[in-house]
């Protein structure tokens, strides 16, 4: 149970802090801009990846949970709980997020949901697929009893994230993840609903493809 | 007595640091932002958790004092003494910041004291509990003999603080410490003094909470 | 084959990164700055050095690559191979990021090229002589087996790489690698390309400066 | 010999690094604000030492070598050598950037020197000597025998020079080194040669109490 808790405070914390960094403490008086949203979110991974990162693995991640049963590191039942956990803490966290920006007055439908006003679906679909892929290859490799590096992985990870964030984050909005998409567009609706089947798809076949990659390369020998 | 002198200097660094960087170096021609605000409170845990945790644990903060004489990793009489050299130490660095204001010729009333100007003081103390629970489930976590990471416990709670701060600074000036609240509050008075007693309760609650919340993952076992 | 795949990605990584960073993340309504354009191409080498460093040793730039070979840590045919990957992977990403700038329907020709609209060839050749040659002279320093310290070299190498971006972007784009200005001149044309020679040579002496003087130091004993 | 170098090139690029971004990389199209150039000094420091730490001890400062001679831990002689490395490391720094803001046709005489226009004489000498005496307090306990960590030494001095900087930037321009601010001010003359005195005389006498606080900690047992 203390890993499917770890997953759920983890995912909570990621949706938290990012979407409250996005929506309350980038106001205009006080933007912290892309790189502040960047290091927000990459820099949470860090930091709950170093804490419960020994008791779950620490995914806080749908695609990444995917590509670790994928190389056989987690079983597949295990994994369906870690995915659940994690949407549930995604849906927890925007929910006092959603609780946050009313009591401070601010549009309720902005709640750092992830969209793609921009581009067409399927530049979105490819951005998100690339991102996912590049991100979920440092973890795999990262992470991996050949290759990695334990005491440098949760600093490469994160701060992988947030480099991928601050360049995509004007094209999709940088999600990279079907738990970090799903908790703001559930409550605000609207087109990060409509548009969720990017966010949800494109992760997953990301993190599926990378796995496979880390196995190509031999990481998983 | 060396460990009640780190208690004093860290809880002084991190309020001579964090809020001369509030009214000092986010002036107009400078602005540091919420993420230069964030790193500067967050930063300065790191480093002086690097620097004196070997001696005191670094807490520079009464509700991680409580937490650690909850789990019973203090003992109440030792705590007693680390409660008051951090008090000291956020009144002497408020002491100082209100002189180089004076000096600067900067409103003598802003000395990076907390409040809620836009929130309702229910929102405000749910806020600050909210907030100070995950920085010290954090810290019980990643300080324990149990899950935790010596080397890189420094970065996890200091970046963790930061983190926290860019996402809550709008709404309640993202205290969690009511030691760092108190020293800008005895001297500036007005709202931030009068409104001290959510700095001084919703923190203690949360490091509390987070301290049973620890016990029952098996962090001190 | 793996690590000319390992150099292949790191190189793209960069090159991605970096010039989304430049052209993408840095548009007018949320501007990364020279913090964040310094700390992106920075970074991307830190995380990239941690997770296939110990598969390739992570160069993602000729100068580093002729440096290595210079001192003997790596032969002339592989150096060469290394070589080609890191060029193949700039124009992939390259091709990539034009991909995204026609998809935003941003001006196609601002790839993140590097150029010196406003010094003199000469001066820009000495910036970039000067910079890859302090750049290298850490890299040589602190991967050696005489001065080196593998657990922090990535952190050393990546946030020097950012600070001297930092410092020297306004005066010729901070490229410090033949490959990251290949990518985007190959594709943008225009002075990018013609001023392509100081970007292919004054990174090359830097690097091979910064071999001999680490010679001189002894750290290839 | 080496060692000299070592002090040598490691102040260089401190000054090279740290003003260049002050008059090159803060212009007012893509300004690196206080937050940058807080960065930019305290990393500089980071990444030299864990390059040549292990060489000279990584001082760059001539009042880190006084409180290295006064606990013991160097001889007068070498430490004089030391300090004429520094100082000739910054004159030559400055020398490059007065060369590069002449290229770029900027105001010749701003070299990123330190001054106090806003605050009086006294006031600027107290800054400077607490925020010295913080910053060295830090490096004798971090780097000592009994209380140090040396592979997290390197982060908690830099970032403590970085929020240092931070602070007290809009009052002194936050020197806290006798050579940092002498390059700069022997070149550009004026006000910051003729208030150079307090350059010189505030951070050795911080470092002097640093030292002896910490010999009273019993960091040199």
């Amino acid at each position: 149970m203390r890993n499917y808790f770890a997953e759920f405070i983890g995912t909570f914390m990621l949706i938290f802090i990012g979407t409250s960094v996005v929506v309350i403490g980038n106001t205009a008086a006080t933007p912290v801009g892309t790189l502040g949203i960047g290091l927000a979110f990459g820099l949470v991974i860090t930091v709950m990846a170093i804490t419960v990162g020994g008791i779950s693995g620490g995914h806080f991640n749908p695609a990444v949970t995917l590509a670790m049963v994928i190389n056989r590191r987690l079983d597949m039942r295990e994994g369906l709980f870690y995915v659940v956990s994690q949407f549930i803490g995604a849906i927890v966290a925007s929910g006092v997020v959603s609780m946050l920006v009313r009591a401070l007055k601010l549009p309720v439908h902005a709640l750092g949901q992830t969209d793609f006003p921009k581009i067409t679906s399927m530049d979105a679909f490819f951005v998100e697929t690339l991102a996912t892929f590049l991100f979920i290859f440092v973890i795999v490799i990262v992470t991996s009893q050949r290759f990695g590096n334990p005491q440098l992985a949760p600093f490469a990870i994160g701060l992988t994230l947030a480099l991928l964030i601050m360049a995509t984050l004007n094209l999709t909005g940088a999600s990279l993840n079907p738990a970090r998409s799903f908790g703001p567009a559930i409550i605000a609706g609207g087109s990060a609903l409509s548009h969720y089947w990017v966010y949800l798809i494109a992760p997953l076949l990301g993190g599926a493809l990378a796995s496979f990659v880390g196995i190509l390369m031999g990481a998983e020998k």
